[in-house]
């Protein structure tokens, strides 16, 4: 893809609404409520300024019109979103009881009847919404059931078509510039939230409206995978763990890689190399029909083999989109197939405390016959200043 | 206060965990449940870089040590908070059921027990807990019974101390000073999101770490309450309301002021003098053991016998703390009695759809006697340029 995509239509965003409530029904839910957040971004443009305690709910079920559920003094913002004309607003006041307004839309289209006694199927809730909300519902509708999104409906964003890959091969080209451009840079004498910074600044030049996250974990920093970037100064022979990412778009890159101040000691060295054969094994393993755990499995059982098993603490992966974190995870016990357009990281890691940690990571897509990276920067450990 | 206050202490954020634990037990609830956000921070001082869908979790209950429940991958964040040492931490690692690992805790404690038959005590739960993470503990404990924090036990951050009282008295007096600073700004002939631009550099300036909302309604965007601020160009003659605010020393301001460009109309004028009039009168009635609908009610009130009552379209005020809009709401049917320490907003406002809107706001603060305004410069309705 060159240049900016064509912005998504209200005809695209009625497109994944009626897939949505079609997939809900197929699932054995009755119905599918969603909240503010990355699924409402997703079906229908819409992304108030942030959740509250004001109900926002979009319902769907199949063989019926969308309708929203807006605060009214958020209606103007609502109608302008470009889904809006798919949707049908039903908006409430302050002071009313946002759950009541809600319960009928239920009963009226027969959800909630089906939802009752022995043969209620639940609804899906997505999974950020709050449980203020939930529990409003719960309290209005008793004897309905409820499961989350990731339970209920797991692969309802999972699958990318055509023009969401072009978005997220577009973030991770970007993401790929910016490694490419961060090799460039001191980081022996700086603090790793001066590297993090221009892994930021890096990120909005190359187009990202939205960063996520900036990792720069050196020395025994690296060894905790979630640590962000603190005022340690980076050291010459420190292993550095560099691990960004955001919104391009309006999707997600998310890209790591370990790079070393000055010449690696062989043991530094190995665990990378173990890493980064993981990482291909893992890679490899990635065709449609393929399980998500096998992916985690292809990455573990090289990484155990070589000793290294307890410390490779976390899932090897988890999928992209709308979001830097959503369904399919790849981890033991996932045992959904692969469909080609799913895209979700794989990103081995070895962590040993107290002294330095190691992670590889790209964002795959499943293709007809395999996968493809949308991040290809090389993963060898590249020696910085 | 001056200069930059001490910050909270292990000992702050125990006698917090403590007061909770006590609140709810008094409340009728056996416990508390708090997922990461503000009741977080407000507890523990711990705040993960976002809500994700591995569970973190505070739980809380009397005359028990608090436990947070974490993922492995982030325990070392964890651990650097300044409450971690009043709390066990039990981590839990990608793939195990977080559910299963919180069941045990909440039933070693009985409090499981306590919820279960006739006589079971419901648990709190943190507004914004994800729907993801309540269904998983709904699950996994069967028969036992939720309710929000907002319902269960509204009042556990609303009443703040003298420590706290200083942060936001100290994020008023920025917002103050932002104030008059904008009104030193071109208006006419700059686009909404540049004046918004404006606001959002002089609340860092005089001192905001954080940035929540800048509002810039012009002439008929000014009609809607919730408009942000967007690529409308001002205009001479035009009616702005401003409204903005964000966190300093983590704790909230939030003000709002109409301005005019040029002269008013005699229309425009009549509306702010309402406005104002209605929140003087709401101001006035600030005392301890008044209700919160009592505020609502002498600002509606005014603006109803002026003939706008259809027009002033939301509650009138909401409490302020570690966020920006939290319990105690100002709206009518909240009985809840004001007591010294709460802080809220008192905001009415007038909205003409296709002409203009005309709000105003001040923080203000439960006295023994009356109430403080935390926010004061003048609420004449400004000319601008």
């Amino acid at each position: 893809m060159t240049g900016t995509p064509a912005p998504f239509t209200v005809d695209d965003y009625r497109a994944r609404m009626e897939r949505a409530a079609r997939a809900a029904a197929e699932a054995g839910l009755a119905g599918v409520l969603v909240a503010p957040g990355p699924d409402l971004v997703w079906l229908t443009g819409y992304a108030p300024p942030a959740a509250t305690e004001r109900l926002t709910l979009l319902v769907l079920a199949a063989g019926r019109d969308p309708v929203l559920v807006v605060p009214t003094l958020e209606a103007p913002d609502a109608e302008k979103a470009v889904g809006a004309p798919a949707l049908t607003l039903r908006d409430w006041t302050d002071g009313k009881n946002p759950y009541a307004v809600t319960a009928p839309l239920l009963d009226a289209s027969g959800l909630a009847h089906r939802l009752k006694g022995d043969s209620g199927a639940p609804i899906g809730v997505s999974d950020n919404t709050w449980a203020l909300h939930l529990l409003g519902l719960q309290k209005e509708l008793p004897g309905t059931s409820y499961v989350s999104l990731t339970d209920g409906l797991p692969m309802l964003r999972a699958v990318k078509d055509a023009a969401e890959l072009d978005r997220l091969a577009a973030a991770g080209a970007a993401a790929d510039d910016t490694y490419e451009e961060i090799l460039k840079v001191a980081f022996a004498g700086r603090r790793e939230s001066d590297v993090a910074g221009d892994l930021a600044d890096l990120l909005r030049r190359f187009g990202h409206e939205q960063v996520d996250f900036t990792v720069v974990g050196s020395g025994p920093n690296g060894a905790d995978p979630h640590h962000e970037a603190g005022s340690r100064v980076i050291e010459h022979g420190d292993t550095v763990v560099l691990d960004f990412g955001g919104l391009k778009y309006g999707y997600g890159s998310d890209t790591s890689r370990t790079v070393h101040v000055g010449e690696p000691t062989a043991e530094e060295q190995r665990v990378h190399d173990i890493v980064r054969a993981a990482q291909q094994a893992a890679f490899e393993a990635v065709r449609p029909g393929a399980a998500c755990q096998d992916i985690d499995r292809a990455a573990r059982a090289l990484i155990t083999e070589a000793g290294y098993g307890d410390r490779f603490i976390h899932r090897t992966g988890h999928g992209i989109g709308v979001t830097t974190h959503e369904p399919p995870y790849m981890i033991e016990g996932e045992e959904q197939p692969l469909v080609p357009g799913m895209c979700f990281s794989v990103e081995p890691g070895i962590y040993l405390p107290g002294r330095f940690g190691v992670r590889v990571e790209d964002i795959v897509t499943v293709t007809e016959d395999g996968g493809r990276r949308l991040n290809d920067t090389s993963r060898e450990m590249a020696v910085v200043n």
